[in-house]
């Protein structure tokens, strides 16, 4: 098997690899005749490419979550990286065909993520909150560090859902050490359960797609109740005031009714933990778009920045060496 | 006691009634005086009146929720009716002192209501539904012929909540008639339970006021919240189909992002019963405004709907007698 | 002749049938050669199939509201159904060539809905909107019962605008019924004529486009205009209070500015009106959408609802059986 | 009779006017007695000055519409002029007394303004336009030039309909007179019957409110009606192009849906009408609002101009004289 | 050469021309072959054609800002002109090959711009304004009369900038007229300076772009710029009213802040301004589209305008010739 | 003097104080006589006080921006602080009377402020912006510390622009040192700069207004004029990309069109700039109006918050003592 990765391939230059398809949509062309467009991916990323006359057998056989061996070029179509398929096959015995191994991956190790959440909660001094966090991680376990944050625009990845969640810790703190008078349990356990409804949502981090319940109930309920079983679990009664705002923190972490929150932040730490969710999130989708972007050129658009095209500055400005000769100012 | 009602005094009618105090707000006067503005109530609705020069014991008696006896005239202020007060004390023992007593209750009896509502139970045939519908009524049963519907804007009495049930039923009835596709089962539960949650958003019929989890939670997620609790106790699985689609006709109820509703419709029965529940408080409200309004002129500005104001006709075209002199049309 | 529709085969069944060309539509192809994309329909429903490499003569034969004889294959692209042309031609004489014969029509027999609404307008106890309601239905009597009632979204169907009225008219009646202090001879003459204005906006059922008429002026105000000459004809004062109210029925009955009424709702009537038709045109779409839907599913994307996609449940819930084993819940 | 006007005192200067009472409210007062908030005028304006202690002899006597004899001193009530009123009484034979003689007009005279307008009916070429527009002006010669343009807004005075037309033309001939392309015929005729319906929309230039068909129809479509009457009377056919084009222009002269159009502009003519409307009633009342500012200082907030503040400079730069020393730049 | 232009030539005619390539953007079709879809255009306008199959040399020697000699056909597609590409070469010596002898210009020559212009600052009678126009005038006396005023809605031709600005002056002129209370000297000024910065906000006549600092500065607040180096180096203090009053002329011209501008008009003439230029542009782009749509159709969509269609009258209104019979109306 | 200040007394404490008049407005109560509407404060705070039958010369007297001796009474008024006042003269001579002795400072002191500014500045590597920034800071050294960075909403006291500066540079630091792709040179530049034109858009710390050219131009085009101004000044090519990023961050920083920003943001740092100095404003306008909450109730409506009200929960939760019974998680 080859080590380059989709990714590490110049624009024109042929390979011969290892891909899971993560999408295949049948079409039909101008011409009458049916074709998939296929989304391939590995670890580097993901790329389009359209395979032509696709036959029944085709169909059937190149599916979503199915590993292909490729032999293709990688091009550049109105902006965007594309493969030119030239071939393509389902793996052989011995060879890879795992789902896994073709997949994104938080950037930090999954035990290094444990480690700083597992610290975190040491640091939720009040009782029901650390409580009810506890439980809720420990039944989630598994999928809450495999399953990604969203299905498309940002923390789309394995573990992503844990990932965001540490990065919006970080954030938690270096907040909660500036400004004292916020209560840092009640943020940090509103940071950790905030979107563990992800994990019933989506379909998981492979061809991620919305469950049943994700569609009508949604991400943002499904902790809820969660919680309110948890309590029932737990023998906390849900009546009271520890519970009530746990529950506030959850439902209206999306900021605004039409963001799809039921309530509107009516909490210190609700209103920023908002702010921290939607910070977050924006970071992580400008450096994935940057990362693609020629400096000296605009980006492709961000759906989730208003379809905004961001500008990637011509020269490498983060120099981070002190310059010699300044004075001090005042 | 004096037999006729407050509003069955004609303006500028001076009178002498017990009164319950819905409401006492104390403010200060231009000349730094307080004063109470209270909003008084008898079955026959509400009135406010203002009470010059309080002091301290003044306000300490006269409290949201206690019954008085009143001396006073009813005036008109800007267009609406208003009490100029002569005198005013507490009750003595044996005049009526029963909050209860002087709310406005919803022109249905409770047990006319109560089968009314048993009936419909009767023909929701999907036992998922029927069992958790019952769970929960039998759960509030008191709670729920008491409960309004809302704090101010529409069904705001004693029995409101049971009673806008009612009426949503009946309209729910004729739909499902005329229109066969509708799974009528689906309907008639989402109807019942869709403002359950008001039960505990409210603090109760008298005085009513948002409790902090209705604030904090609201009536919409509170109802999942016990759809979550029924399945556990009725060892339903809460992940079925059933119960998700359920849980959807109550979250979506609201129609939209923007009032409230964590997810849109995305069931026919759903954007149905949206459809029901603002039909019934639209006509609810026009009802009550309209009653107040002398024809041939234009009513009130109605706060729950864009704040418009609606033409009463000036002459009564509700006759319903027969035109003796038409032909056939066609 | 074929007694087996369009929607009568199956996916990947062939057929030879006849069919109206209800819109046809020039493009030129990538490979710079035209095509024609066509929509054909018979009773059974409307389907799309592309005619590729048309020269001028077949674009000069094959036009909107022509009756064709096409031999093809029912298909499926991107989830939609689609015709896959092999043949198509002219009719020949004694074959059925008539658009009027190919066209959906109201599920209900026009002498039916004639006898429907003749039955309301007796109900129509004021003299003024009685005959301003008979001369109108006379005038128009034979397009109001040919016309869709809109182009595209809802009741698009020959008969549709009496057919929408006659719905609405049913879910006016129970309604009056319910809640007595409607005006209920108002609310059916606003009902009756709220849509007339479709027989000018409209080029009629077959290949419905708008006429100028209805691009520059709007059924809404088509409707005064025809209410202004009937009061004309019948000597009516159109000035008085009367004709006000009616008129206002019409002009308001879209709701909101937004929606193209020149005016608010300010009357009871009026609002109930536009409820009355928003729901009768929402159950129509869904559920047109959803007879077209697999359970289990989600439907297509339904443009005039917000473009949302709804859920058809997997299982059966419409048994209609009574549960045996429920008691009296009270 | 003092021939000094009201606007013509100064700041805490008193006054002995007579003056018509535009408009009488009565309201309560925080000490329980009623009093009457009045707004006088005479033709230098209008100002407002309160009554306190009024009895029910007073609001009977003072109504809106009476002249009546003030003794006052002219105030300055959080930046608004206002009447300090010492005594009042209403005239006595022989006094001033007519409503007339005390309302603002506008700054043209009728007769200019006819023959104005007369002219511009001369360069309406299209034979229908020309016939309808002849027709109309004929129908409501008196009305149209007494009528306010607005209640409120703009050209709230008597004459101020006429004045905002003549105002108008003069817009869209030099607009005509700069774009060829523009068919002068109709947009001269869409200008001079645009706004024709607020001679039934408002009650008149004394006291003006709205009147029932004016809240309920509208004046847009009250000229729409106006145009389908005509066409009866002149015998045109009221469904060739040329009416619809000029039903078009004025029922599309507001502009967009949320303005209270029932449809957008779609003609060239009906956008640069709207355009021209905007312009008028904008600068009218820019300037209405200007002349009552003090240099350097911001003006009071303008209701239809979004309630914004706009700003007087400080000098003179209105000079209008020739820079002597400047040379020709290119 | 060829004397007749691409518009000169019917459907379905075939020409040999040379035009300029205005844009060439390379797409890869259905087939997996690349593309180049070109936008041509020579003085009569520009037209859109295909070139299919392009190999690397192709899309080497045919960018945009080239010369080219073309043989094709004019066509249709969707309603919109086409061209169809037989053959196409780059030009030869001695044949033209210049841009600027293909792209469209303003209707006014350059010379009667300038002198229209400059009579117009004799106009501007405050010192400080006239200085600080003159100033910037001759700065890019050359860019200003190159430029166009927008890269695609309005004026988007050479000599654009100038010709906007001139057509609105005269509007300016026409206005000021009328209503004397406009400080003429500042609305002039505003009108001369307000879009200047199209001048640094795109590349300029051919093939126009955005410049960096157009996209991340804007040509609003790049006058602003301007205004404060001209006062540096004319030595005026930019503290001073006049000059906050005429960077508020520019900075406000937008309107709203959602168009663009950074604050709303507070001023007059900044107000005028503004309704100024969206008069100007809207009939613009109103002739601009309805010049190549057929009388009795409606023309394609208006992205700046809504997006809405217009109708072109079927018969020509526009006689300009006196109505014999008509008498004097009054 | 006494040593207590204002906020020291409670409820129906009367004091005797040196107090700062903020803002002083006369208006005419319903009696027809002048009061003062006051807005006193010292050092703990702002509180206003009525004072009635003001005469001429007590309006002259008592103006903005000076101090006075108050003896009066704390009370509360509709849920707010207010002083009942007794009796209040102007200062002898030996008395306090400076303004600045009586306003809220910044938390922390000037030259801490100062030296923390200074050092980010050592870290903005990046020359030109480096140097930009210095020459603006000593340019306007005093007022940056002084100003506030609002008349009213957040930091509204001496030295809040230089507070929330240093407090948005905090967050800066944590935010680049967690996500290592963003230009720290660029953010923190853009920090320092970005409401530096506050201190001419305000008048100062005491008696805050709006300047002319803060309302006409604003404080965001004020900085782009600053940065032209230094780059003349610096002899920096302005047309440099490095200071079109610089204007770009400033210009953006309010993050939409609506909110005042003339472009969006399209560098990945003035995305993260507007993110900033939201969050920094939401957190101090939620602390200090929850400083001033009782446990257990909601707080007063915040106007920058969209006019939400924000629970203060009732017991303290935070202890942040570590619980000492918790297991390690994972």
């Amino acid at each position: 098997m080859d080590e380059k990765k989709l990714y590490d391939y110049n624009i024109d230059e042929t390979f011969d690899l290892f891909l899971l398809i993560k999408s295949a949509i049948v079409r039909v062309a101008k011409n009458g005749k049916k074709f998939i467009a296929f989304t391939f991916q590995d670890k580097s990323g993901q790329m389009d490419g359209k395979y032509w006359d696709a036959n029944e057998a085709d169909i059937e056989k190149y599916q979503g979550g199915t590993v292909v061996k490729v032999s293709g070029k990688r091009e550049l179509y109105q902006g965007n990286p594309q493969i030119r398929l030239f071939h393509m096959r389902l793996t052989n015995a011995g060879e890879p065909d795992k789902a896994e191994q073709f997949i994104e991956k938080a950037p930090i190790k999954k035990e290094d993520m444990m480690e700083e959440i597992n610290e975190t909660v040491f640091e939720i001094t009040n009782a029901n909150w650390n409580r009810i966090v506890r439980y809720l991680l420990n039944k989630y376990q598994k999928e809450y560090f495999q399953a990604p944050a969203a299905k498309r625009f940002h923390h789309a990845f394995y573990g992503g859902l844990a990932f965001h969640t540490v990065s919006m810790l970080r954030l938690a703190k270096s907040i909660t050490a500036q400004y004292e008078e916020i209560d840092h349990s009640l943020l940090y356990a509103g940071v950790i359960l905030h979107d563990l409804g992800k994990v019933m949502e989506l379909t998981g981090p492979v061809s991620t797609e919305y469950t049943l319940e994700g569609n009508l109930v949604g991400h943002i309920v499904l902790v809820d109740e969660e919680i309110t079983k948890a309590c029932q679990a737990l023998k906390i009664n849900d009546k009271i005031e520890d519970v009530t705002l746990l529950k506030h923190m959850i439902l209206a972490h999306h900021g605004k009714l039409d963001f799809g929150s039921p309530v509107v932040p009516k909490l210190r730490e609700a209103e920023i933990l908002y702010h921290i969710d939607h910070l977050d999130a924006t970071i992580n989708m400008l450096n994935n778009t940057l990362n693609r972007t020629e400096p000296g050129t605009f980006s492709e658009r961000i759906f989730g920045l208003d379809n905004r095209s961001f500008y990637k500055p011509n020269t490498n400005r983060l120099s981070n060496e002190k310059e010699e000769e300044s004075d001090t100012l005042f």
